[in-house]
């Protein structure tokens, strides 16, 4: 069997990884060069898309930021999972909102914005503050504005209104303002729907950003009625969608309350915890769902975390000398910021997990893991 | 990082999957063609032994039966672990026996043979039933012969005399004649040590065997004793080899005592299970091992079994559909009785694995797995 992702970063790279025990190959079309390579060595390449196309039996998407005439043409084969109207869901604010409210889950109260007269109604009818996301483009933090006070309405717009000057098409001259919520935490929800519309979802767990960009991702053995209500959620949004694959919903949690702040249509970084800490990682998961494979569970086997190696090349090697602690490189050249790999880390219960992340925080070097340590520290404390 | 294996087939393979999240790349070098290969990628060459070893940062082999100029090449860059002289050992099982005499771990009494008057020796010295063993060549049952009677002599004489005929060098025509040992069970050890004599081992596993080859792995939550016993054994090999790397012993248990049956200087199939019942798995513990790294905990997570897949290509999917298991395909062609893959299964109680093994086992052909049906179903009554 054989599996074309598009887009050919980490998430294909561990799909192809998750592949092989299956034999399942997998290849990735590299959307930069339009070219098909192997996601296990960059360097090989197997021709264009149409190439691609012709190999796969399935073809799957690792970004939902892919031109809509890629889409077509793979959507066309009639291999394409998810589809590409839910690919184009996941990239697009207006669309996403607008499956949310079909669904009826629940979300900020938001308001697509296109002018500065919508921007001024949506400070009237939503209230400050207010957070304003570009509708097509950016994710980890980009592309994003902040509104407290009315007073600084003039000067974000200008900075909107250069946004829109520098879009590529019409399509993302837009931002969606949403209330910003006043949420206790941020939680996500990864889970795997296939073609027959069953589901295996990963437990509810706590995400860390700095900066915009997630960090660090912790599963523990807990609250099943707030996993319930996130599942509930999910499926509303999967059956909508009639979605194959892993998709990924990330949630504000207020008391006991979740509000969907977005949905992945792909495999997430907040689901890579699931490489050690469940009985089915995301990534396998991902591939049996679109091959017609019979889904595996997402059963949590052991409380673990994720911490997230930001622009470095390198950990301390003591940190491999802590029990149960696994590394994921990506392979990639290092540049500041970039997601360069990954640390998992597991243990038997909570309270032992909690300390293992911060212990394993402590051996970082803080001029890159400064924000983590701190997060680290403060749930050692709670647990 | 770069690691040369010795060997193309399955065990490479597993352990470059295991390395790439390590950032380390393993190229193979397949003896038959003389030719390194990416073993994740067969039709993907990369030049003659010299370059494999110019290109790696660390040598290792996936099987003992190398060719002694290909291990000197290989030692000569001082690049290889473990040593030649711990791989030899596990392919001659006259180096083999003289290590474990020279550590002083219980073994079979055995004699080497290489004339009929050694054979009549044997025969009187250590009493029947024998088994006879190829010194050099032969695994899996191959080169193997049984005598529980002296009127059997002559006739197993002339074999062994046509098998010295068809050996290609001198120090092929020798067997290892050992008394048969009334065992209970079969039983192995799967551990790695690193360079500086530290070690991790996996609990003692329980192996079944189908005419003479391994088609089952158990491995329990359980006999912290005899794990105890078989790992005083490993750590006196392994410090007598100094060794680096993973290094399999496989036991003959009579009542509590163990006994060492062989040793091999590798990864091993009766280790595979720990791709999902261990905290680290052995391709990692191995690659970890042989390029320096710390090595990862050989705890169990989870009661874990594998079931080696011989001759087929396909399992039913209903076999996916059963929690907690898992397939390893190695990419290969069908050939009747050749390692085509293996599947894992695990649970949270021993007692849940041993019928979950069961219900797997009913799951394939009675054809090719009838053996394995009748082993699982004894062993879901002893629980």
């Amino acid at each position: 069997m054989n599996v074309l992702v598009l887009g050919a970063g980490q998430l294909a790279r561990m799909m192809a990884l998750a592949s092989k025990p299956l034999n399942v190959n997998v290849r990735a079309y590299d959307v930069g060069s339009r070219t098909v390579v192997d996601p296990l060595n960059l360097a090989q390449s197997y021709g264009d898309l149409a190439e691609g196309i012709a190999f796969a039996d399935a073809i799957t998407a690792e970004f939902e930021h892919i031109a809509h005439d890629v889409l077509a043409q793979c959507e066309a084969s009639g291999k394409l999972h998810p589809s590409s109207q839910a690919i184009k869901t996941g990239g697009d604010r207006r669309l996403e909102k607008g499956v949310l409210e079909q669904c009826g889950v629940a979300n900020a109260q938001h308001k697509i914005i296109t002018t500065e007269q919508d921007f001024a109604d949506a400070i009237s009818e939503l209230g400050l503050p207010l957070i304003l996301k570009s509708a097509l483009a950016g994710y980890d933090g980009k592309g994003q504005w902040r509104i407290k006070d009315a007073s600084q309405a003039a000067d974000i717009w200008k900075d909107i209104e250069a946004f829109f000057a520098g879009a590529n098409e019409p399509a993302a001259q837009a931002v969606v303002a949403e209330q910003m919520v006043p949420f206790d935490r941020e939680v996500s929800l990864v889970g795997a729907r296939d073609a027959k519309g069953n589901t295996q979802v990963y437990p509810l767990v706590e995400n860390h950003h700095t900066d915009g960009v997630l960090t660090v991702t912790v599963a523990l053995a807990q609250n099943e009625a707030l996993t319930a209500q996130a599942k509930a959620m999910f499926d509303k949004v999967a059956d909508a969608l009639n979605y194959v694959g892993v998709l990924a919903i990330e949630f504000f949690q207020v008391g006991e309350q979740l509000l969907v702040n977005e949905i992945a249509p792909r495999v997430h970084n907040s689901g890579h915890w699931t490489q050690q800490g469940a009985d089915t990682c995301q990534f396998e998961n991902h591939i049996r769902a679109t091959t017609g494979m019979p889904l595996g569970s997402g059963e949590l086997v052991r409380p673990t975390a994720m911490i997230n190696i930001l622009g470095e090349d390198e950990v301390p090697s003591e940190v491999l000398s802590v029990p149960s602690v696994h590394l994921h490189w990506y392979g990639k050249g290092k540049r500041a910021g970039r997601k360069m790999g990954h640390i998992n880390l597991s243990a038997d219960t909570n309270k032992a997990l909690v300390e293992r992340l911060y212990q394993v925080a402590q051996l970082l070097p803080s001029a890159a893991f400064e924000d983590i340590q701190q997060y680290a520290a403060e749930l050692a404390k709670k647990y």
